[in-house]
């Protein structure tokens, strides 16, 4: 079946009673079809067009060969979301010399032609590609010489000039005649919205918004209804709800005596709404009736566009009106007032992006800094911000202090500057992808950041970054945009983040509705306070290594502890750092009471800890902290040094060749546990061992765990039970899940290691080819941001059943990125995991797509 | 049961008529079960034994309360395979005060006290582990104040003083008395074998020998017979044919008037075995008769042990001998035509290391060199190589234009390095695994090569090497064994590769019973000659890239095309390197007319090719090479840079993004396949393309190559068959291979990247954990030397299963180094892997262990 289908929304405005031009729609499929055909109309789509036009509307004369009866055609998308490069704009199709006449006979002849020329010009500009400014060049040339101003004081014999000189512009732009046969133009058109299916636009559209389920877009033929027939005539789109803040009032504007494109293409300003029903309050009424009608239909608030010819009201188009988060948080919650959806419904109405941009702040005005865009990169971590520049974590940290609003602009970062990046209200980097250390700082933390930016080139000597040929220095302003990975120039104004009623009861709608539990990763008891208040129903993973970074006490024991060449230097050096694990630990339990803490031991390889800089600065820094000689800090530098750091001597490989280490760390949450066991607090340790790839590297790190509570029990006469469990990021983990099941109490995927390992992309350098992977169609989502359910969550899968088999209560949850991303939380529910874990600031939205897929 | 089992020789050779002393053996099982048992031996074990000692032998009177029978016992491990650290010594065991008397009374006085001192010195060295210097002191004190040179020349008297010097001593070191009861020293012998089980070097042994299916060592409890009962007794061990050359004679040594132990522990000179003929011709007949009786029943050559006793003859134990490769080969062939085995028997008499030693100069004596020894590396290529140090290939290739023999000493090798390597007799690297790159060019070339030795500490600037202490310089000469990773000062004498006829004789069996093809990895025409000479079925993975550093021109044309930063640019430096690659590919289907021939398309990050040194050196080289402006250059190789450059930018991803290059490529190998079948060769071109991760990646090249394809033949106006497949390395592929199979016509796993993803393992940074990971029995085998078969095996069986079911006459094979290992090859032919394609010098490796795995 070619036609009808999805986007067929003219049929079903009538179907419901309402006022729709005659028209058919094409389907989707058919789109597919032609895309898959090199282009190619499928096989018997032009018979069934016209059999369909003529069985639907007797009177299209042009097209069945009749001039003097000039019902005219509008072909357009009917795309089942709009996008930008859609083609979808109003055609008065199967106007020529021969129609326009019978048109002028039946509408005057100033119509007839002021439609001719502005067909002309649309069907160049968008079916055949001829420049529109070809046209408005030959326009303001004749209203100069007509000594004119507006279009609308042209003559008829003007419009018929301009006809000509339109016709004579197809001539020079395309070397042919204006195709004047109607069934021409027909296919011409149907032809050209398939293609703007695949204009680059509409691609690039549908990959930020990661819109893949879509087969192409379907085509709306309407007889056209005219908009421009004097006083009693005009047109309008609305929505049925303010989509801004949701206010229950129609919301939109109207022209009198124009067409829909005038509206659209911004020829001339429309006006509010409301002036219509000073106008023509009959039409008014009935499409404030037919707005309750369709809302109840579909169940949403709806964008609407209209025409009133000569007092009757044709509705043309209508679909699902785009909102902002506040606007569909206040529509989800009025219309569960309402009666008109329950609250199964109603949780489907906001999306995960909707509550991004509730919890961050935002720009007032998105289009309004357009021009002020310099380069772009990926949108890291969502959210406005405006500050000025500064390339060092200790400029930051320093104008912050001096109370600044600062972006930190790094190259890339490292642990080292997560004081500045803490400090920084936004970071931009010109390396690393959607995971890199900055994006998953910055969103563990709700800060705005835009990483991978390659457009911009960072010289920390000089304080400058360079973007094609701008310069910018230290201090200048600029303003980040976290959603979109826009860098602006300059400071744009900014709205806070949008907290209300209405959120707090969309969240206890999802709370109720959802079986997945979610969790956070919080490193710090400021991290846990905040998932807590975010809904977190515990700690899924608490990343120990970041606490070393809090002072330069802590890191410079971490550093005895990496330059220790024997196991006692080792060991005096983690003596160091016990207490301040143990006290980090002792907030985090006493943040999340009554809660499971999920701890990983030690992850990252040792040389992450080293200071930053060239190799004789590092030496020179460490020798003097540690009092080592400067030969012995050199070689266990190079002995540290890998070629490849991922796959290299870190996670649960640093606790098996050290157990001194492993054994430091489970003194600390057990020492922490007890004490604040005994202070009253309901305290539920998990430790989780990083990177375990077979069972007998677990069998070794849970007996070290196992031996170390029980001595720490005795000697503190108090015990409390406890669980060991391993993270599962390597592949050969989850193939081997049986045997690892029998060692562990919990699995935790860590789908970033994970997503590296199974494709073998390292996410600091996929940079590279991620871009061009994405533009070419070979991979839908970066996988980093978006699970890839066929390979990795295929693994996911396969261990999921292997443990459980070999250990039915076992415990499995996700703590990787995207615990957070909301496809992936579903993915996450449906194949049964416990629960996600994902940062502070995204645990709303994790809530919510878990909620959405539990109706 | 815990008697017999495994390790039961005695019984098998009284069973077949031989004379053995009445003993009985305790079973590995026992064994295994007292190491799990914390060291506790198994319940109900000791009153079996004692139980199986007195129905063997009524006799054993110590044991059953009698000491006026003074029967004694020999106890000894019984391991399946002789292993250093065993407890390998016999014991008269059974021997105290009261017992010696009756011995007296039997053999005489000082024979007596001769066996209780003795028995004194081994007991308490090898069971409770008191020095045997201790001992050796006073015997040496006691010979001095006795006057006397000689122990036989020591009275009865001397002796029974000594007895009591020795109890002093044993006071003295374990503060307590010699454990005189007979049931107690059974005890504590049988628990020191079980003990010796678990010694680090018997540890060490079987993890360099992956030695992991046995449970344990059996014991050997047997009734003593004394070979020290003048010259009518002796003592003896023999091979019943000759295991260096594998002559079919008895090779062995005697020593009249002794005890095993003699022998053994070489304190007297044993005489070769030829003259026992003349003391004791019946014996010796004897002897020969058993041994024939023996190599009938075992079906192999025979290690024997035996003691004659006033000229009776006793068989004291039996094993296979450990032989050489060319003792093997001929043996092996020697059997068949003696008719005493099979070849599916014979094929399996010869070990894999066997046809290494053959095929690599080894050292005539490894035994003379080990004071010399002054570093331990990896064993990555086998063989011995002797030549003098240079720390530079460019110093390597002009040394070796000299006419001298060279070793090359680096930290780490790159492909800039190929040449150097070539050149050099042998290869010494200070880090690196078994699969760095040092050790896989060196394999491939067969090239002895030691890898990852981190004893050393190489200055290249001052061109000394540091090991400890010592700093050797260049043109030192040193040694390596590639079979063993030692570094060996000075100069060893080598002897060449010994091939023969009989060596063909095995393989032409192995040929006639294998199913598994086996192919080689080969780059150049002559790898393919080599492979084709040793008997490749093809050639399994042609690398590309390593023709780029054939010469100096390819290199700068390379480099051109990484500096390119437009597509033009880039198309111009690949127009430079297609005469190239055609003319390597022409000599490949040359020298492989008939055999398919498997060429990847470029795998590398294109940082590889790069020059060495700092950059700054590389930024002015590549300047002055190419022509371009240093910033740009710069610029262009910061962008090259990576974090993890094993998980970035290479593979099929440079020819997705570059897709120039893949045309280029292709274009060359099909230019020169229809050249070569022009010429009259028979040209089976495969093209592989590397590092696939999901179906669009290959489908996208697979159509460029087949387009490619299609000109070239229009062009040139003939054309032939050829097949496009993939690597399978990354996890992904593996668990998408239905999706996969239906884009390839042929799967070739790259077993080297699939592990190390898998694992999550740098085969360039393992070396920081892996020896831990061994030592502490975490993982059995290094898993880039033998293939993990629960992990990465599983995933390859999914995997092969998932293709074959989307594409049923999917060919599969393996391309990785494990290719050329013998239990992986067994692996892969048991999972129906079409083929293995390994180095030119493993191929007759993998076709014996292909024939080995299907008898």
């Amino acid at each position: 079946m070619q036609l009808g289908g999805k986007g067929a929304n003219l049929a079903e405005m009538a179907s419901i009673g309402l006022s729709v031009p005659p028209g058919l729609t094409i389907s989707t499929e058919a789109c597919q079809e032609y895309q898959q055909n090199g282009k190619k109309l499928p096989d018997g789509l032009w018979e069934e067009i016209l059999e369909g036009l003529q069985s639907v509307e007797k009177e299209i004369g042009a097209f069945l060969g009749n001039p003097s009866k000039p019902l005219l055609l509008s072909v357009r998308s009917g795309a089942a979301i709009s996008m930008p490069g859609m083609m979808d704009t109003v055609l008065n199709l199967g106007l020529n010399d021969e129609v326009v006449d019978g048109l002028a006979a039946k509408c005057g002849e100033r119509f007839a032609y002021d439609s001719y020329r502005r067909f002309l010009d649309m069907f160049g500009d968008v079916v055949l590609g001829i420049p529109h400014t070809l046209f408005e060049e030959k326009l303001e040339k004749l209203k100069i010489s007509k000594g004119v101003k507006l279009d609308t004081d042209l003559t008829a014999s003007d419009l018929k000039e301009l006809v000509q000189q339109y016709k004579n512009v197809y001539l020079q732009a395309i070397g042919d005649n204006f195709p004047s046969d109607p069934k021409k133009q027909l296919e011409l058109s149907v032809k050209a919205v398939f293609n703007s299916w695949d204009s680059p636009r509409a691609i690039k559209y549908r990959n930020i918004n990661q819109i893949s389920n879509l087969k192409g877009t379907a085509v709306n033929i309407q007889t056209m209804v005219f908009g421009n027939m004097g006083n009693t005539s005009g047109t309008g789109v609305l929505f049925t709800r303010n989509p801004s803040t949701g206010e229950k009032k129609l919301y939109g504007e109207f022209l009198l005596n124009a067409q829909g494109e005038d509206v659209v293409a911004g020829i001339r300003t429309p006006e509010d709404l409301e002036n219509m029903k000073t106008y023509m309050p009959e039409a008014y009424k009935e499409l404030e009736e037919n707005c309750e009608i369709l809302e109840k239909h579909y169940k949403d608030m709806m964008d609407i566009e209209f025409t009133v010819q000569e007092n009757r009201l044709w509705m043309l188009q209508c679909r699902s009106g785009k909102r902002t988060g506040k606007g569909a948080v206040k529509i989800a919650v009025d219309m569960v007032n309402e009666g008109l959806v329950d609250i199964r419904s109603a949780i489907k109405m906001v999306e995960p992006q909707h509550l991004d941009q509730l919890l961050h702040p935002q720009f007032e005005d998105e289009s309004a800094y357009k021009d002020n865009v310099i380069a772009m990169g990926l949108p890291a971590s969502p959210g406005a911000a405006v500050g000025q520049i500064v390339f060092t974590a200790d400029d930051a940290e320093a104008w912050h202090a001096q109370g600044k609003s600062v972006i930190l602009v790094r190259t890339e970062t490292s642990p080292e500057d997560v004081g500045g990046m803490h400090a920084a209200t936004g970071i931009l980097t010109a390396r690393g992808g959607m995971t890199s250390h900055a994006a998953v700082v910055a969103r563990g933390w709700g800060k705005c950041c835009v990483s991978g930016c390659s457009d911009i080139l960072v010289n920390d000597s000089e304080k400058v970054v360079v973007i094609g040929d701008k310069v910018i220095s230290e201090g200048e302003w600029i303003s980040l945009n976290g959603s979109t990975g826009e860098v602006i120039l300059g400071k744009q104004p900014l709205s806070p983040p949008a907290l209300s009623d209405d959120l707090e009861t969309v969240m206890s709608w999802a709370d109720e509705l959802r079986h997945l539990k979610v969790m956070a990763n919080a490193d710090t008891p400021e991290d846990a306070i905040a998932a807590r208040n975010n809904g977190a129903q515990g700690i899924g993973l608490c990343r120990t290594e970041h606490m070393f970074f809090a002072s330069d006490e802590r890191i410079k024991a971490v550093r005895k502890m990496i330059m220790a060449v024997t196991p006692e230097q080792r060991k005096a050096a983690l003596d160091l750092l016990l207490p301040y694990q143990r006290s980090d630990f002792e907030g985090i339990f006493r943040a999340m009471d009554g809660f499971p803490v999920t701890i990983r031991l030690l992850d990252p390889p040792l040389h992450e800890f080293l200071p930053e800089g060239d190799l004789e600065q590092i030496v020179s820094e460490m020798a003097s902290e540690t009092g080592m000689k400067e030969e012995e800090i050199f070689s266990r530098i190079e002995k540290l040094s890998e070629v490849n750091p991922m796959l290299g001597f870190r996670g649960c490989r640093l606790g098996i060749s050290y157990p001194e280490l492993t054994e430091m760390q489970a003194r600390a949450v057990f020492q922490a546990a007890v004490s604040m066991s005994n202070h009253g607090f309901t305290v539920l340790p998990e430790i989780m061992v990083p990177l375990i790839g077979t069972p007998q590297e677990l069998r070794h790190q849970v007996s070290l765990i196992r031996s170390v509570a029980e001595k720490v029990f005795a000697e503190m006469g108090s015990s409390l039970s406890y669980k060991v469990g391993t993270m599962i990021e390597v592949p050969r983990a989850a193939l081997v899940a049986d045997q690892i099941a029998k060692e562990a109490e919990f699995f935790s995927f860590g789908t970033n290691d994970l997503t590296q390992m199974t494709f073998g992309y390292s996410r600091d350098d996929v940079g590279k080819f991620l871009p061009i992977y994405l533009s070419k169609g070979i991979l839908q989502n970066d996988p980093f941001e978006v699970l890839d359910q066929k390979g990795v969550g295929e693994l996911i899968k396969i261990c999921t059943e292997k443990g459980r088999a070999a250990r039915p209560n076992l415990k499995v949850g996700i703590c990787g990125e995207h615990g957070g991303e909301p496809s992936s939380v579903a993915f996450f529910a449906q194949i049964g995991l416990d629960y996600v874990s994902c940062s502070p600031f995204r645990v709303p939205i994790a809530r919510l797509a878990a909620a959405q897929v539990a109706v």
